[in-house]
């Protein structure tokens, strides 16, 4: 791997953290794509986003001509709930509804992660595509506590409007799956993923 | 709540991050039992040091008269694997022999809570106790995997000789409950066991 620049194309704080946790050194370019797809399931959804992510940024490295090898590692992030994919809210009012979608049942975090890598030598681009699903047990939530989460700002960024890793904590009753997956990124898979991809 | 004072009986800085949470006001006492228990089932040995570390600080409380009501939260954390029950490690070597039994397999994690309120209008002590477990599924590691990760020394102060929260996260390929009761508290079933034990 010595010779080989790793990028995350992710601009979000939490997954830079996250990626910190496998030891490699990386540096972060964020994609600029408009993040639209056509596909309808959320693995699909979410390979999809991360490889247009992915590629975006290895495009834009290559047209700089870079002197070694690059990975390129892009992410993303839905909830599925009943048939219905969440994304981020644009708005407190659309946080309240997604909230209210996923209190008192239990509902699907799907990561998806592509792994793009350009060889120098070869001039070769190699790609590994995959995804991980967690499923989430919300407590039931009276309208006072979906509204004092909300107001604490924590949702507005975040794919089905609430960061597991903060105060939305204390309404999560168990989750099947890798933890990390639904903070946004399933390090432990994408750790071994690495070390088989980069062999 | 408003003329109870909430204390939680534990040193750790993960249980405390982990209170902080709920959004209730407390303070730490520690206590200073010494950690013994003759119980050989997991779930029935966190419940009983997580009750003598609760009485214990909840005694000491009473001796000084306090002047309001006090409510006291205990809770201990082992690791269960093949029958055995893991603490922390006192030694890296003792560390490295408990990582080698959980890599590559699935264990349990049990956290007890104990719940203590003293009420001081009636002079009565009630008490709650409950303990969750969470199953952890740990990826076949390398010696030299183990070993990076005890020199880290992040291992020393945690029950199975790990931190899900920390560098360890690459090597957990899934759980099945809550996290957090595997860093150390169950805050969400302790945030609405508080709501019911409280009113």
């Amino acid at each position: 791997m010595n010779h080989t620049k790793i990028i995350l194309a992710s601009q979000s704080p939490r997954r830079r953290e996250l990626m910190e946790r496998t030891g490699l050194d990386f540096e972060i370019i964020t994609s600029e794509i408009e993040e639209k797809t056509t596909e309808k399931q959320p693995d699909k959804v979410v390979q999809e986003l991360s490889y247009m992510k992915a590629l975006d940024v290895l495009n834009r490295i290559r047209s700089q001509k870079p002197s070694q090898s690059v990975l390129v590692v892009g992410a993303d992030t839905v909830v599925s709930v009943g048939g219905k994919i969440l994304g981020k809210p644009q708005t407190p009012e659309e946080a309240f509804s997604m909230i209210s979608e996923i209190q008192g049942a239990t509902h699907e975090v799907y990561t998806g992660v592509s792994l793009l890598r350009y060889q120098k030598e070869s001039g070769k681009v190699a790609a590994k595509v995959f995804s991980e699903c967690t499923e989430v047990k919300v407590y039931p939530m009276t309208e006072d506590e979906i509204s004092r989460y909300i107001a604490t700002g924590d949702c507005m960024d975040k794919a089905g409007a609430y960061g597991i890793q903060g105060d939305f904590g204390v309404y999560v009753e168990k989750i099947n799956g890798d933890y990390n997956n639904v903070v946004g990124l399933p390090v432990a898979r994408l750790y071994h993923e690495l070390k088989d991809f980069m062999e």
